[in-house]
């Protein structure tokens, strides 16, 4: 997989020489030799993106068990001028949690900082370490009866400090926020070596500054995050899962408004899905089937979730009513178990892996503002129909916060995946423009790391990209903490 | 009402020198001659605390209509060193917005800027310019069918810039968060003059570091808020508004947590009150009826909010039927009517007017763990009453935030005014350590301003304090926004 690297080619980073044999020694003793891989075989799951789109090559990767012990590492690094590549899960998208290809960089793995550190259902507080699994956080709300409201593909093997560092999305943004809304407090070891403590467990504190958001999204560019205080919820009673036809984006813009305010309960998903999407999932996994008897150009999958048993599905059902009526929805299906609406939500996880036997995609993580979503259609569709005739443009995603995984898949034939995916820089370029035009963002949810590093003095407001040079520079004067990445 | 005052004397602050008439002329110039207030008697209002607990004085106050007018203003701050103090609706409570004594600084009062720029119910945002009235936000939001969700005292006077410079809080802050959380974006001009165009309406945008939220809760002191994208929701159907008579705090928590769980809808307030500010707000309003007819230590006035009708008030009467039971609740009223709605709130409202007959009163606006407050209270209460027999603590306040305005009202006789509140500091010590030793804030919701910068290096983490003090210098290194502010 080069064709996205070709686009990104490795810019020099810092440092210019490896660490020495000795400098590895006194990092290795820090955690304990076994906790320091320097076996290239063992090394190999830290160095690569786990898609395998970066591979690069570690000088040690380092698994530190405590907040010490990456303060620790932190001041030796910058004694000894050793970058440092913070890592959770190695599930991230854009290469933020990979080393680059000189071997100078040391990986510090926080699998082993996985400890939940508190968890009170009456303040509705968690503790975690960074290094916790997401669904560790998940299940351990779920034991309090408490929702932990981030749900993502990779649940079962991100980290917490990962989906802090990339401000994770998922399908509940639109009821819950980003991670970045799910917490109160943070740890951080700071690039000089010292600790924020910030792990306050406060609703409300104004005293002063708001140094969270700083180090949030910042993907370890600015800090290791140690540990954050996260916000739990009550768990909804009922969940009402629906599969709608619609005749266009344009209906399902006016569905989730009907939902947004007619709908007893709260309107946690709204996704999007062209029929292309059920087409190949359907071709790709044997076992699934059409949820919606109806073909149509477009569809919904969206849940209402309520505090009570009956109100939410009476609501629905009366909100689609109306939209039949009205032609706004052609057909839908409500999930009458766990198990349909497992079906439902496959069908929506299956669609990035049932594009891959339709060949090379350009794939595009944008939003726009939420009502602009059908314009953005409109025009970015016939564009890349227009620069490549016959491609499939496969444009599906959370509609609810304007996030649309734009992806496009090359033509059924004519075109070598070669030939398509060469356009890849063009093609996004051209994309990237109407998302520009429109007021939206090119990373939506997966965030910069490598892959869009070189986009941001094409997109951002120079005072704004100015504003994070000087606090990276303010943060991390000596370039060591994950240099080359975001900017 | 000098004492608040007496505990925190003016430090010297820059610039040293007021500005020239020929450099008043300049500033004066940018904005027109009526929209430049010298006249004394016409300053006034400006340089004053609304409480008078601070009186300064203006070198001039300008009243600038438009982004480039602030520009031009902080354009010239810069080349001629004068120190800028912006203004909102003048009501915070903290001294933020009051310049000093010197009479060298010239305040920037926000409130011509006030236009709606963009409302957008499909995406549910609406853009505000600093100077808008919150209230103005609220019925704009009301008219397009949507909820604005920042409710406080102030509305009808206070800004959106000034709720964002504070990071307001407010009754509903338990369901829909403080001020920074109702905010996609915002358009700042830096100290140095450049604008930042922050404007996104965007729900995910992970393309680098977030910069909003340095400015939000900065008091001005790192620029000057000109514009925002604030955050709308779908406005409930129904409302059931309680008064419950409780025997503890603890019944109050558990109280909450079983609304939180079982409501048919959202908790979006839990007001905590002690009978002394019932008894109080009686007599301080004669139109005033007890809520509740039976007489207990504790009360809590709490509001479930529902996105229809009828399922809130029966799953709220199903909860308070078993508080009944296992006596977490002693007696209850639910609203029938609006109107009664507004007497439960009125009577919450007019705590702190209904302080002032008692003669002088030590204010604390302090938060903890939310399952901390009921130790909070226990601990507090006992050390005030130990330092001042007879003291009368009236503390009331946000619960479900932990956020306690804790208050202590002289004792009905033996200590003169004088004499009591010559023990604020000694009082206010002994609470913040406590609030201290639990993890909380001493400052929730009001801010640092003036009346607790003194307090922040006892408080505050030096690793943060020293973080806060860069990201200033690095923003403002000449120190002319709002200068001995915060910092």
């Amino acid at each position: 997989m080069g064709e996205r690297k070709a686009f990104h080619a490795y810019a020099g980073i810092r440092p210019a020489v490896p660490p020495s044999p000795g400098v590895l020694d006194r990092f290795a003793a820090i955690v304990g030799d076994r906790h320091a891989i320097r076996d290239p075989a063992d090394k190999a799951p830290y160095e690569r993106e786990w898609r395998d789109h970066y591979v690069g090559k570690a000088a040690l990767v380092l698994k530190p068990a405590s907040t010490a012990e990456v303060v620790a590492i932190v001041k030796l690094a910058g004694e000894t001028g050793t970058a440092l590549v913070p890592q959770g899960g190695n599930t991230g998208l854009t290469g933020a949690q990979t080393p680059h290809e000189t071997g100078h960089e040391i990986v510090v793995s926080m699998t082993r900082m996985d400890r939940i550190r508190d968890i009170d259902p009456v303040s509705n507080t968690l503790v975690a370490e960074a290094g916790c699994v997401l669904q560790r956080v998940q299940e351990a709300a779920d034991e309090v009866d408490r929702l932990f409201p981030m749900f993502i593909g990779s649940q079962g093997s991100c980290t917490i400090g990962g989906n802090l560092s990339t401000n994770a999305g998922g399908i509940n943004v639109l009821a819950y926020g980003n991670m970045r809304d799910l917490v109160l407090g943070l740890e951080v070891v700071l690039p000089d070596g010292r600790v924020w403590n910030g792990l306050r467990r406060l609703k409300k504190d104004n005293t002063g500054y708001d140094l969270r958001h700083l180090f949030m999204g910042a993907e370890g560019t600015l800090g290791i995050v140690t540990a954050a205080v996260l916000k739990l919820y009550p768990r909804p009673l009922e969940q009402v899962t629906v599969f709608a036809a619609l005749p266009s984006p344009d209906a399902a813009l006016a569905l989730m408004a009907a939902l947004q305010t007619r709908a007893a309960g709260t309107l946690t998903s709204f996704e999007l899905l062209p029929r292309i999407a059920l087409d190949i999932s359907l071709a790709f996994d044997s076992t699934a089937r059409d949820p919606v008897a109806t073909v149509a150009p477009w569809y919904a999958l969206f849940e209402v979730a309520a505090m009570h048993e009956g109100a939410a599905r009476t609501s629905v059902e009366a909100v689609l009513a109306d939209a039949f009526d009205d032609g706004t929805v052609i057909d839908a299906t409500i999930a009458d178990s766990q198990a349909q609406r497992n079906t439902f939500w496959r069908m929506r996880e299956t669609v990035s892996d049932a594009q891959k036997p339709l060949g090379g995609s350009i794939k595009h993580d944008v939003s726009v503002p939420v009502a602009l979503v059908p314009r953005f259609l409109d025009e970015a569709i016939p564009v890349c129909r227009a620069m490549i005739p016959d491609c499939r443009p496969v444009a599906f995603g959370h509609m609810g916060d304007g996030n649309i995984h734009f992806n496009i898949s090359q033509p059924a034939q004519g075109l070598s995946r070669d030939d398509f995916m060469a356009r890849y820089g063009e093609i996004n370029d051209a994309v990237h423009a109407i998302v520009m035009r429109l007021g939206g963002s090119i990373s939506a949810e997966h965030g910069i790391g490598r892959l869009k590093r070189h986009l941001l003095p094409e997109v951002k407001d120079p005072v704004e990209l100015d504003l994070m040079r000087k606090l990276k520079a303010l943060l991390d004067p000596d370039g060591l903490f994950n240099p080359g990445k975001v900017l």
